[in-house]
């Protein structure tokens, strides 16, 4: 797999390609690929002539006390992964070619980022917003794929498209899920044996919201109790938090009319946060 | 002169410049078009096959207390200088196609956004960053054009686009003025008889600060007080900074090693602010 580090080096490549009318399709990353990113570059794959999946870990988007120099790397794994699902090469460039010696510059999405993931990492999305810009500048892609699982970070790349005049489709794909339901992350490798279990009560208590949700409850209160006590069975989780919220604008709803987002936040043995989500539409009445 | 006034039909005419493989220059202006635009405009129609002019007067620049709804506006006149220079078309959307109902994004610069006019005019910049990424992303230019006489506009949008690795050469262009010396600006026509003539304070006074420093001045707060005292001569004048800055950060300097920005913003009349500044650099010694 081609690795590329520099800006200036992956621009002419997609020069190239421009001129030779390829549609180009961009899977932005961390690096440390799952089955998640995976299917996120086939579908990718499928969907352009050439893919291009950056593999970078972007300090701006971790607070202080976060684990960014914790975050697991491993460039060889990702190469394999990009290989098998049809990409056509990496980019990865350091955090100095990224941001120089000092970055002025930053892209905001307001109140689409106060709550949720927003509320607990101050700061987690103007990193990721930033970085986007700089993505989408440096590659001019026809396409950019997100995953659904982070449902906040997919709406706030959504409206950022729409109000700067991006001219690049940003496709969400489905949450990619262990076979006991646990959703795919990178971050789920710092659990233990026993983390690992106690995971499990994220799918199973969204499980049973939607599964509430489908015999007709109304109440939304009702269901945000029932993944509460649902999790607090649970005594290695902690809440971060439990929302349900219009799934366009992240506004807390109180009735289901348009579609809702419900998703949730929790701590496994007080340090791995992961999350998960699902959204839900009502069914029209005939 | 051709006015396109929706984004799409403007995105429709770009592709088929870019297919014909004509480049495009960008004057983005907020229309009352004087000498000061017209020199872009030329500019920019000779080094490059296409000029876009913009004429859209930003809401998002002005504070609750300027003067948004009174800034001049006469598309006739504007498309007129357009012709006479080179422009190819005008952009001219209203608010509504560039904002839509609502914008939460927004693009700031900080650090060099925090002095000068940035200081007395919060949120300016932000305004400015905002529509000229929207504009950038819109029209995809290879060149834009900027004067200097907004110097601290010019070093912002500068250091915007290196920071967001927009692929876009920003090119200055400097100051015009009428023949008595008064920098073009489309404010002036805010003045009355009295007002226009107290506001030669502004050139006269930098012109006196050149010329001490031409004269081998180091002292910058020598420099700075010079000024202040001119101003301080004119009754209907009252100074809103006097700052002497690095070119590039705009940042205080109290030595002059690399090129320093002399700007000064003044009331005329307790109500009209006008700007004018000079860059200077110490001339090596032999």
């Amino acid at each position: 797999m081609k690795i590329i580090h520099e800006i200036y080096d992956i621009k002419e490549q997609i020069k190239k390609w421009k001129k030779e009318g390829l549609s180009i399709g961009f899977v932005p990353t961390m690096g440390f690929l799952h089955e998640g990113h995976a299917s996120l570059i086939k579908t990718a794959s499928k969907e352009n002539d050439k893919v291009i999946v950056s593999v970078f870990v972007n300090p701006l988007q971790f607070g202080p006390t976060e684990d960014y120099s914790d975050y697991p790397r491993d460039i060889d794994h990702d190469s394999k992964i990009c290989r098998e699902n049809g990409a056509s090469l990496i980019f990865n460039p350091s955090p100095k070619t990224m941001y120089g010696d000092k970055n002025y510059t930053h892209v905001n999405v307001d109140t689409l980022t106060n709550k949720l993931c927003g509320f607990s990492r101050p700061g987690h999305f103007q990193g990721v917003c930033t970085v986007i810009t700089k993505f989408f500048n440096i590659l001019s892609p026809d396409k950019a794929y997100f995953g659904e699982k982070d449902a906040q970070q997919l709406a706030v790349i959504k409206r950022m498209v729409k109000d700067l005049n991006f001219d690049i489709e940003i496709i969400g794909c489905p949450i990619i899920r262990e076979k006991d339901g646990l959703a795919k992350s990178s971050r789920n490798t710092y659990l233990d044996n026993k983390g690992r279990q106690a995971a499990l009560v994220l799918n199973k208590s969204l499980k049973s919201a939607h599964n509430l949700l489908e015999s007709g409850e109304k109440d939304l209160s009702k269901v945000k109790k029932l993944i509460k006590n649902n999790i607090e069975k649970e005594p290695l989780a902690t809440i971060d938090y439990i929302e349900i919220v219009d799934s366009l604008t992240l506004q807390p709803v109180y009735k289901i009319e348009d579609p809702i987002l419900v998703a949730i936040a929790v701590y496994i043995n007080n340090k791995v946060r992961l999350i998960d989500n699902f959204t839900f539409k009502i069914k029209q009445v005939k």
